[in-house]
């Protein structure tokens, strides 16, 4: 790979992460707020039916698409709850959505290619681009500094007969932020311009949303449909994040050549962790009612802790398991806040540099902690900002 | 990807495979010699092992080269039984032995570079090359068809400046040959000249190994040890095909850049599913002696049967599950034979064309059958072949 000394950097290398690590080591981290996954358990329901589907011989080599029992459920459940419905094998299991990410991208890549993707986002897209083509341009376009969102008059500047395709994420990570039907209206209106323009919707976070809004997947619009990959999985709904279990929904011709490079790579997704991912259509879902609940807390005590405060800007959060800070107004850029504040309080947080250069007046706060520890580190969290020169 | 929809066909396209399929799912295959993987189940001990792993939270996300126990197994079995050792991390866990390929041929391949591999082999090497890299120009080298033995002069007439890396495979799938001291001394020497050449060596099968011969692992020569790649994995030897849980053993510097593109594409494989393999190492490798002395009952058996057989050449096989067998004197080709076979006795085995055309003289047999099983179909096939005309 051309661009794996240049470009792939390991995403945590800066003297906050080498603290991090150290500290991690000692289990001297107090308060924990970088994490990217669910603070409860998998249930034990999930593990137990995986155990069974181990005993009973589900161990050995499969069909690259997956189960069929599976498969049933998840067209099933998006035919209901996200109004997407194909025909024929139109969903491929893959070992997490991020492979579901690769197989979608090197399905459709080809030299001379450019892919649109929107920053700050999940730190292994712009990898996962260059890993599927080395000879592909990855075109980034910022999101708006004031609430992280879409300007489609920059997309509509960026885009070009060459894009083959187009990343989004909703909610969004790092800002939890979700895409309104407004904004599926302007893609739209743009998508229609380039016929040959793929999409990329990373639904990962969609059962973790503590707004009012709808989840609006993009694969619901007639009109874009059949361009669509919509990426999910079980990591986020059932922490599972370690099972390594996503999927990918699409049109069956899409699916197919995805089909063909997994079962070259990957083989298939093992066959009990499938059958626990079937267990999880089972699941009484008033547990995640409760979750999101806890993550709502969470925010609203950060939001108002930090309302009108004159060095601190919480953005709002509607859903996934962030909220996205903007200190500008501090002297301190974002490695060497994160940096303080590990040092002093034992907090740990993600700087926005993380995301790129142009995120370094940023923090990331994960809000997927217990509500009364996410209380005293926020506490401490604003004592620290109030001691800081602005 | 551009050789995607061109070159990327699935392994089974023919009209054989439709049958197959056909029969299979009404379960009318009476004897499979088609399998890949063992016929025992996983052990016991190594399920609830994983089973316990993930009542302790084993659930979550891991870095990306594996536990350090598991890690530190791996390497100390590597340097007391294949006299190979690396300083550092030079371990790293995959998602089964092929995505430990995929990893190794994308940490190096640049545009421009060729890989040689031989044929015939495991389908998935020439699409992995492709999958790594679309740009780079993937050279094939035929076995030597008497014995599907390896012509060093053949390498020396392909191998050049722009060769990034060869691919073995011992012992050999389809036909079972282990590559032998000598074979060695032959491929250092050609590497002498090459220094920038990469050996990739896939030791899967190293546990199944019926012969008197020792395996020998190209990564214990010294002088390739620190550009040598070597795949192995716990699918064979402890029937976890189906885990998806492999490893790739090299000097650290090459594992760094393997561990920077898993980080993106897999994030790590599931802890507990590396606590089952560290299961493995307790394990007394008593019943793996007994396996292979069935695989060898087995070879004995259907070599006997066609020994001085006027259309039928068993060729050699030392481990692995396979045997091949050159049908070159009959009327039919490879799949035409399997496909009869399959029709009047309800016998699967593999044509050689699956491996290319020039193997359409040959039909590989599986030896991972129950013996009694086994000698019924192998009488069968002999009643089926004298029945033919030459």
């Amino acid at each position: 790979m051309r661009y794996v000394n240049k470009k792939l950097k390991p995403s945590l290398e800066s003297k906050f992460s080498d603290l991090a690590r150290s500290l991690n080591k000692k289990n001297k981290i107090k308060y924990s707020l970088g994490l990217g996954e669910p603070a409860f358990n998998t249930p034990n329901s999930v593990i137990n039916e995986a155990y069974k589907a181990m005993k009973l011989g589900f161990t050995r080599y499969s069909n690259p698409l997956g189960l069929k029992e599976l498969i049933d459920k998840i067209k099933y459940k998006s035919k209901k709850e996200n109004n997407i419905y194909y025909s024929g094998n139109s969903v491929i299991v893959t070992p997490g959505a991020k492979m579901a990410l690769t197989l979608a991208l090197k399905s459709i890549l080809k030299r001379g290619d450019e892919v649109i993707y929107f920053s700050p986002c999940y730190p292994s897209y712009l990898p996962q681009i260059i890993l599927a083509n080395d000879s592909v341009k990855p075109r980034e376009i910022n999101l708006e500094k004031k609430d992280l969102s879409l300007n489609f008059e920059k997309l509509k500047e960026k885009i070009n007969s060459k894009t083959k395709a187009i990343i989004i994420n909703s909610p969004h990570n790092p800002s939890g932020r979700m895409l309104s039907f407004s904004d599926f209206k302007n893609l739209e209106r743009i998508l229609k311009k380039f016929p040959k323009c793929f999409l990329i919707t990373d639904e990962i976070y969609e059962k973790l949303n503590f707004s009012n809004k709808k989840h609006i997947s993009a694969a619901s619009i007639r009109s874009i449909k059949n361009r669509t990959f919509t990426i999910n999985g079980f990591s986020k709904s059932f922490s599972m994040t370690g099972w390594r279990i996503g999927y990918c929904l699409a049109n069956q011709k899409l699916v197919k050549k995805m089909s063909l490079i997994q079962q070259h790579i990957n083989t298939n997704v093992p066959t009990f962790t499938q059958k626990a991912a079937i267990h999880t259509f089972k699941i009484n879902l008033k547990f995640l009612k409760k979750y999101n609940l806890n993550l709502l807390k969470n925010y609203n005590f950060i939001s108002s802790e930090f309302k009108n405060h004159k060095n601190i800007k919480v953005l709002n959060s509607d859903g996934g398991l962030f909220c996205f800070i903007d200190i500008s107004n501090l002297r301190l850029k974002s490695d060497k806040f994160c940096y303080k504040l590990l040092k002093q309080y034992a907090i740990a947080a993600t700087p926005g540099l993380f995301f790129g250069n142009q995120w370094n007046n940023f923090i990331r706060i994960s809000l997927a902690i217990d509500n009364n520890k996410f209380k005293s580190a926020i506490k401490k969290l604003k004592k620290f900002v109030n001691n800081l020169k602005s």
